[in-house]
């Protein structure tokens, strides 16, 4: 169950409207990396959890603090776009450029369908979509996917936090800045605690047997285009971090294998097949019934 | 600049058709990890990579590998429904489970819109959309979703194993397998070795300057569910893996702010203000012009 | 069967083009509540109606006006774009807002893929989607999704006469404008005839025996925040609008019931469970038939 | 804020594991009117509230709720794939037409992707997008589209309430029955209890002059199809819901304009204008600098 | 303006209802190539077209005539699903293949959304898109994309033909294909005749100045695999349809260009430059105002 | 298998950044008819191809081009990014309408996403997806979009070519437009082959037997508009181009049939059906133990 109070996290209150700004600061609402994306994916993952104890605690613990982060953002972008314009084309906008720029680098479905109010869309007004959610029920990959999230998202506040000078939007960019430094440490540390418990390993899915891969491609760096730098790596050579095997460098591919010859379906799917006979005599008899009315 | 050889890096052949099965397998071609997610993703990130050597080398030679990866799976897809069926209702259904399974277990778009070709979707014939490629310019945190993507990807291809004892596939998936265990590695690799030599560094991104986050909360877990249970993660006390703080735990959280007030933005919004009083007179002298015809 | 005559039903001329606006107009042609949206709507509605007669010749008349709605848009869209530029980014933007106005606030694929042409898409530039669409066989339903529909739209297009002076446009939007008046009240007519005539009645669908569904909770206000503001509402207490009970205010939430304990499904998922144990051993005899090759 | 109590509203757990119902069952979870949709569009719509009091603490006591339906829902999926089989091909279904039922009536992400967990998408696994979303700022029209979305989701769940016969499953289907009961009647109330304060009236947006819209239309039904039987509805006759006019039947549509002319846009579109001369000579002298290199 | 009678231009009344075949017969209603895709781009050319005569009548004549064709087809799916069975799971499918083929091959939306009605989507349940339709004010380009459309469209609608021995259905779908041989032929009919009037002409934009391109490359088949078939055909050397050149075949690509050396855009977007400066340092004095709170 | 090689064909470099560009030129790359799309299109054709030799192999040796023109464009924009600048809302935009037009005229995501990179989306920020690719099996029917991708992606290139005057962007796509003429004469040369082969012919697929459509039909021009224009077009009387009948022009459509009555499903649908008895009564004996519990 989830309770709301009508608090927030962080002050979520901007020094004055900028409509332009509201527009980009979407990106970290309803994008692929935003708060609506880690709030549902946080929670998939606990309610698909095979374990109860602190690895789900974790879970719920920070799904729930995750759906108040995406109601600071909706605060804070409704507030931003209090004083929208309405942007009326002629007139105002041919003697001043930031009457230009407004009319230019607004979201339009900010005014015509939300009347000034926050959206769940991304910078370019693309829809929020679960395409975007990972909970496959193995924690190591989806800790790393998490991990993932809170840096691609920290990177993007701190892109946003260069893009205004309004200090009430950077001081609630500086929380959202040091949560997200919390959670890439946090996901970090879980996925490491799962395999210093031996829950989980290096390769994913751990419990796949090994013997059944194979295993004399399963440390080869096989480069396929025509650098030869990838070969100074630590990927090129030494132990792997799974600590079951040593890199190997090809500076190019083995000799692969023909490839197979051409498939040829029924050829009531009318396929190109290159036989240009009636596909009456090629269905032959068997299929007759199928072709009398 | 890509060449195609008309070669497949490893056998992709099926000892026998089996449609249902190719149904399944779009997965790992079209789907949010399939193949087609990591060609483009290491691509993209090729293309924008701001440094020269050998972390770019590193994403050309596997990009190109993905390509090819692409191409064995459909490959394979299209010899596994080489005998697909037509699926007429009536009649065959009636008296075979198999006949029942397959009109059931089958895309049907691999019949009608592909005529028994593999397709650029997933397994529930959800069109790839680009919206699950990762490229931020940003090598620590893009790695890590590299890392991600092949834990999920390799996870599916042994559940995907699991659901067939045709040797001819289960050899692919074998061979896939080991090459996921390889990019796995490889990212967690390239991962360190970028912090090793001080050009990333956690939390991603390392070049924002950390005094301007809000740092009496980077290292805080705030618990925001009831379970107690996550007091006993490595995430709670101790070190933080950035080596920059020390964990601390917050049964729940702190006090909140009070939500600011409502917005009010301008009554040609038409938004529910509780203001029942005409817009006319609400809108003003200033505003008269626009209400003229 | 659909007719096509070479007439408007109402004039649909700009005074003069305005890109700018165009871009903001596709909302009302393409969008969520756009006119393809409730051509299509009412369209689905009638060939999936279950009965003939009145309601149904309803929906077949509204349907084809719509398509004529599209029609109107979409020309005066095209009008709007007749003199849209080129959009050379170097040196006409330099000097003259106007220009750069225009560069920011027009929809690049207006000129690069319809050649200054509309579009079925919405302000934003998001394609059209069915997933816009409400059919669902029962009549009280969806025209209560059709009185939204046209309180949506009338809404929008409210809005969009604000953001132009031009009188042709605003002719064509003040048409709009009363057809959305007439719809709005239409559908709020026909939903309240289908409950006098007892064809349907709230709750929707009341064809469902109540008495299966939890009577104890079918009519309690149950506030999961923690302002009380809401128990002053018509919700909150007295006979509710099916005339079937009595609104109760809950000023929190009853006790829950514990969450059931994580699942365990089959090992061959690869889900973390916690349990260490290599997988050979815990899939045991029964499974070894699918790991042998 | 947000916070999560480790427990559920009501008891969601079935009497057997179910994989072919748990597809189904997502259309409530994550489809057009499932819980994600309103539990999301109730958070924006509070969010974006421009008045405080019991009409926004309506929202927030609501919307929290429908993330607990988010949860309940999840977990019952869940338990209903608990016993998931994997679903080989071959050999089993050959004899069993309950397998046969179960590899074509399951969601193939179920089992490759989520590892036999719940994911945020709807029954034939497209994601949930936030395309389904409405929050305008206009509450009568919100409510409106509220009103709708319970009774789309509560004609969902009583379809699905016949396509099981497990007592758990339908347990939570009562319970979740009763509850859209309620906020059926809630949204209802609450759209005339704006009616009634005055501070919105029909048509929505009543803030909107009347005067500027083309009153002659506002109350005509136009018939665009050749059946007369909507002559006899109430809407075609008699006074409007809205209590400012009278409806109007035309059995057919006045007299529509003329088309106007076909735009004629800058030739460097390229468009097919019937005119063959070279593009060169139309485009003339002033825009031949664009034209060097 | 669009007009609606209450007939069909065929007769779409399937011999008995086939709930698995409606949902496969989806996919010529609302799939990429279904009749909702031709009918809107139809259409959109006519409204974009800038020429008005017998290229735009035929737009116009040909697009009204497929929203009848997309209501003969929704006509059709909703007889076919009239008896579409609720689809309990336990019980009644243990014992009956037909039982087990209909649970896994019918759409879960058709029962649960539309209550045994058509819907907008493809036979994967995918939603229509916009995405789909192409009007570029072109229309030579335009009419060879239609040309193709009416291509793929019979393609489909043949393949459905195999699949079904309803004697109903193929009746219908003998008309559509009549209709499509019609469509196909009409559309090569007009590009052909946009070239001998001078009007367009390949290549397209025939109105671009060909002096512009790069010519020595625009005759080459240059050849990117290690397969030399392709010199075989007629594009391969000879005359180009074009009438402007001659086709030359080169065995592999001449030598390609250095990629340009990586981009170095501001610090401030935290890509990874290799420079582990502090960030501070990096941006200078220029920018000190923006890291002042 | 595809290799890579660190080149380019042509060369992809600015003579200066124009952030406002790259957005425009992502049309190009991730749009409809964008660079990703026929790489995909092409290699799906050919994986999924019936015949080995010349037509496979000119889907191979094109296919692999394409991802080099993805490259290429990537690149491209890349550099036109790497001045981007920030776009802080307050200060610099107030003077200078050049940066108004950056503010506006840019794509966010662009910066914030990807750090200045390029990004699979077209110019609307919309993800690519593959429902734009066709790969149907059917030579003659894909060659003709093949043709058709041609033909719209020149166009595109040539309105871009008008919208800059940067000799090095115009220089790569004066390249790409030479490409863009061989395509379109190869694959209109290759259609034309497939049928002087007589392995495919007119209409598409001509393997269906023509005696099964309903020839009186098959070259009708149907005219469902009121203009008479059409009828002077080569589609209105002459030979078709299928060599197969003669085209007859009908003024307007023959009569219709009557629609079906409307369908009555299973009442537990719900659906509205005028028949208010209660749904216990009407569903009757056999169905009481659906609704024990």
């Amino acid at each position: 169950m989830f309770f709301h109070r009508q608090e927030l996290q962080h002050k979520a209150t901007p020094d004055k409207p900028d409509a332009v700004y509201a527009h980009k600061l979407q990106e970290v609402l309803g994008g692929q990396y935003g708060e609506i994306t880690v709030a549902m994916q946080y929670g998939f993952q606990s309610w698909n959890a095979h374990m109860p104890g602190k690895y789900r605690d974790l879970l719920y613990g920070i799904g729930a603090e995750e759906m108040g982060h995406v109601e600071m953002l909706a605060t804070m972008i409704a507030q931003l776009l209090e004083k929208a314009p309405l942007g009326v084309t002629e007139g105002a906008m041919q003697n001043d450029p930031t009457v230009a720029a407004i009319i230019g680098g607004t979201d339009p479905q900010h005014a015509i369908v939300a009347g000034a109010g926050a959206r769940p869309v991304d910078s370019n007004g693309n829809p929020w979509t679960a395409g975007y959610v990972t909970a496959s029920g193995n924690m190591l990959a989806d800790f790393t996917a998490n991990a993932n999230a809170e840096m691609q998202g920290r990177l993007q506040v701190s892109r946003l936090y260069h893009m205004t000078d309004d200090a009430g939007v950077r001081d609630l960019l500086a929380f959202l800045l040091a949560r997200d430094t919390m959670h890439q440490n946090q996901w970090i540390a879980a996925a490491q605690e799962l395999r210093e418990e031996g829950i989980e390993d290096l390769p994913v899915p751990s419990t796949f047997p090994l013997s059944k891969e194979h295993r004399e491609a399963s440390y080869q760096y096989i480069n396929f285009s025509d650098g030869q730098a990838a070969s100074e790596g630590s990927w090129a050579s030494g132990p792997t971090p799974d600590g079951k095997g040593e890199f190997e460098y090809l500076a190019e591919p083995p000799a692969g294998v023909p490839a197979p010859p051409p498939t040829k379906p029924d050829v009531r799917f009318h396929g190109t097949t290159g036989m240009p006979e009636p596909v009456e005599k090629a269905m032959g008899v068997a299929q007759d019934a199928l072709h009398k009315e």
